[in-house]
């Protein structure tokens, strides 16, 4: 067995059976193994940013990682951002990136670069298989790193001879995840105490704590000990919609996320972080809590936060329920196309079980407020800010749930970001509907230049700011690349292209000119 | 003054006039800057892979860099894959990446990352602004460090609270570039004793070697020392076609490589670097020299080139005359449409001063030698095998040199990694000219799968390699981005809309059915 079958057998025995890849020279042992191992899915992206913001939506809802292969230091490096956005999301990856034989190394060949130093800022564990021997063992490394805790990134490095080599472990390492720390006693008994002593509380919650069982818990703590009960700004994964609880989020605009807060005294931390300003603006504060305010973390993203959110109940005790959101089913809208026009079409129709991966940065800002009461659905964020993600996560979200609908909120600016991602679409027929907001500008950026300051835009800045000279066409962009897609002007052909593409299968986009 | 327009101001001050940019909220006051700058010339790109690689071909063909402005440590990673390409060509760029507030950075707020790290990889100087005051002289470390020898990647991170404060240095710091190093008498004599010992010799060139005026004494040179002159097998651009040299590179395929230097014995490097295969094979050697063949390098990349030829020329002697290529003009080519009949009817037809970016990868190896007739030209190549450097690269050509038609040799697994890049062409009414070699797969790959001796491709390979399901509409994907395009399945009908393109100013790409 050479390292390169190793490896496939290691992640294969460890349940990681979906690579998405698009791979070089370095890694075509690799890409030999995987031919000769049929039960590992290959899906190829035409760009790094496709293959690592396909893993990040993948694992996001499979709740097991899968693997990328990344061709070295350039091919990694385009898959950064989205890695980026995996690290933030704290979504386990675990990533095989190729090098050159170890011997070739002293050469400085041209696609020679520092992976390691590459890797290290988007990942939680970086390695090097130095010889087809340590692929096996290394590889089981790398597969516990991305499940410790909340999950991680871990990068893998495969020299070329490491993969070519015979000589690897035959028995591929099975990998027992470190188990999550349960809450610290103490402080669930701190936190109880917040609860009960009078003050304004919040209770801020991500990652594993918005699952629904959860939030149900919580939302009985919430009612019993009269706290508030939120979530972090951007997340991983929520569930939510008719028949789960109405959470609201931190506000992103600064103004509204510290009037948000400007009541609150106390704030307990379940996984989630305490709320800051997504950048700083002259004159503002960086935190969104009140100076005063107590901040107690009583569970990191890498707790147990079920186990935290249960011993917090044992504490507090529960209202008799849940406030579940009753299913609302607004009107149909009419006339101009809007994104709240968007939002209440997507509430009165999405089907249940959709898994909406949220790209839209300022257009999507609707969405939510519209459905708390839609069915019920899961909801993905970008959640590092690195703009991009969202085409690629719903190509992920789409391989590990065949049976469910993803719909993509999409950003035109950001969609261009990594567009390839609806061939891959296309190639593998996954069921994406990708709605882009086509308001042809970075709208986010005319509002950012004057909340900092710097006052409206002239020519120079709306030559970086407006995307409308050309005008993209998404109808051909998606054509190009094999997606059916057609254009909406009106609320009418919106919701009429919405109840069609949501009653077949397979990728289609529709164009929101809003 | 504050640091933004510190920055503005030292960027012009020093020549540099073009800003390639996809700015975000960390950068707004440096917008604000540049909008009040109308000298300036701010150019946007939907991806930051366009921005550094059209960064790369502007400053390969203006012979001076342009700035980048790029959003954060995500921003940065999204360009690092063509400014490795950039680091290998040797072209002096300046990035400018923004950063969150110097105070807001301890928040760790979503888009903080280690952007140092991220940098250092494809850098040769990396600094940081930490005040107003420091804008300006960092600038100017940063112009230096692009300008040193042969040329550099300057990575220059500015905090927001930089850019925005009042107090920056009011007067423009002038940076003299430092002084590139004169030849080594003593390595010149000894270059000069090598071309008279009657060994079997190779003059191995590269960088500002290969500009006319230097390969003509070159080759006078070799005429008079019965050496060969040969070019690296990648290079930033090479000066040639009719009236010029007609210089070979060292071949890509590795056991061409081998036997093009069997009988070498002895290699002068000047600018270049001694050959290595661009991977390693199994069985086969790293470097492409016999192991008893003699090495000198003469000059570094960073050397004074010309002067270097100089010195030599006058140690050797010269032959009378320089063996200039006469101009041929191949008959067009009929029938079918082949790599080989696309480069025979671009040796007919295509301009004088032409521009050639070559991300044709397989396709386009055909060009190199149907076209040391053709009518003079500039050849750029992909440096780094980074793929996406090729549409960038001929959008920012374009930009240096508006009176020259530009024409991008174009793999279409190479196009799709940076196609956002068309869009920059359309907006800006560049003149370029795209040919796509549409193959529909990494036809490169499926060679290498067979080099490393891994066998011909399976499901699972062909999964990864192959990309005819669905293909790519070229056409359609140009028109979305405002790029004319039109499909050629004939010689008769590319040789057509060749001549067509050719005639009119303007982007225009054509799918090239081969």
């Amino acid at each position: 067995m050479n390292g390169a079958d190793s490896l496939c057998e290691t992640l294969l025995a460890n349940g990681i059976d979906t690579c998405f890849a698009n791979p070089g020279t370095s890694e075509m042992h690799f890409v030999a193994a995987l031919d000769r191992q049929p039960r590992m899915r290959c899906i190829l992206g035409l760009f790094e940013g496709v293959v690592t913001g396909a893993a990040d939506g993948y694992a996001r809802m499979a709740d097991r990682p899968a693997v990328t292969l990344l061709h070295t230091g350039p091919g990694l490096a385009n898959g950064l951002a989205n890695l980026h956005n995996a690290r933030r999301a704290r979504t386990p990856v675990v990533n095989v990136v190729g090098d050159h034989a170890t011997y070739h190394l002293r050469h400085d060949a041209p696609l020679t670069s520092d992976i390691e130093g590459l890797a290290w800022p988007m990942s939680h564990w970086v390695g090097r298989a130095e010889s087809a021997a340590e692929v096996g063992p290394r590889t089981a490394e790398a597969i516990r790193a991305a499940l410790s805790g909340a999950g991680g990134i871990a990068t893998l490095i495969l020299p070329a001879d490491a993969a070519w080599t015979e000589g690897a472990f035959p028995v591929p390492p099975v990998v027992a995840p470190p188990p999550r720390p349960a809450p610290d006693a103490a402080l669930v008994r701190q936190a109880a105490e917040l609860l009960a002593n009078g003050r304004a509380t919040t209770i801020l919650i991500s990652g594993g704590a918005l699952r629904a069982p959860q939030t149900e818990l919580l939302d009985r703590i919430a009612q019993k000990t009269g706290a508030r009960l939120m979530a972090q700004q951007a997340n991983g994964r929520m569930q939510r919609g008719a028949g789960r609880i109405a959470l609201d989020r931190v506000p992103y605009v600064i103004d509204q996320a510290l009037a948000s807060f400007a009541a609150t005294e106390q704030v307990i931390l379940i996984g989630a972080k305490a709320p800051v300003g997504f950048f700083a603006y002259p004159g503002k504060p960086g935190s969104m809590l009140p100076p005063a305010c107590t901040v107690l973390e009583l569970a990191s993203p890498d707790h147990d936060l079920a186990a935290t959110v249960e011993a917090l109940a044992g504490e507090t005790g529960l209202a008799p329920a849940a406030r579940l959101a009753p299913r609302q089913r607004p009107d149909l809208p009419q006339g101009r196309l809007t994104p709240d026009a968007i939002a209440l079409a997507l509430a009165a129709l999405m089907p249940e079980g959709a898994i909406i991966c949220d790209e839209s940065v300022t257009s999507g800002r609707d969405f939510f407020r519209s459905t708390y009461g839609a069915a019920p659905h899961d909801f993905l964020q970008l959640t590092g800010g690195a703009i991009g993600d969202g085409i690629p996560m719903a190509t992920g979200a789409a391989v590990a749930c065949p049976d469910r609908k993803v719909i993509g909120l999409q950003a035109d600016g950001s969609g261009m970001y990594t567009v390839q991602g609806l061939w891959t679409q296309a190639r593998e027929r996954l069921d994406v509907l990708t709605i882009v907001f086509a308001n042809r500008r970075y709208q986010i950026l005319h509002g950012e230049l004057l909340n900092v300051g710097a006052g409206p835009a002239g020519a120079n800045a709306r030559s970086m700011l407006d995307l409308d000279n050309p005008a993209i066409d998404w109808v051909q962009m998606a054509q190009a690349m094999g997606v059916g897609a057609a254009r909406a002007e009106t609320a009418e052909s919106f919701c009429d292209l919405l109840r069609d593409a949501l009653s077949r299968k397979g990728p289609f986009l529709i164009e929101a000119v809003i």
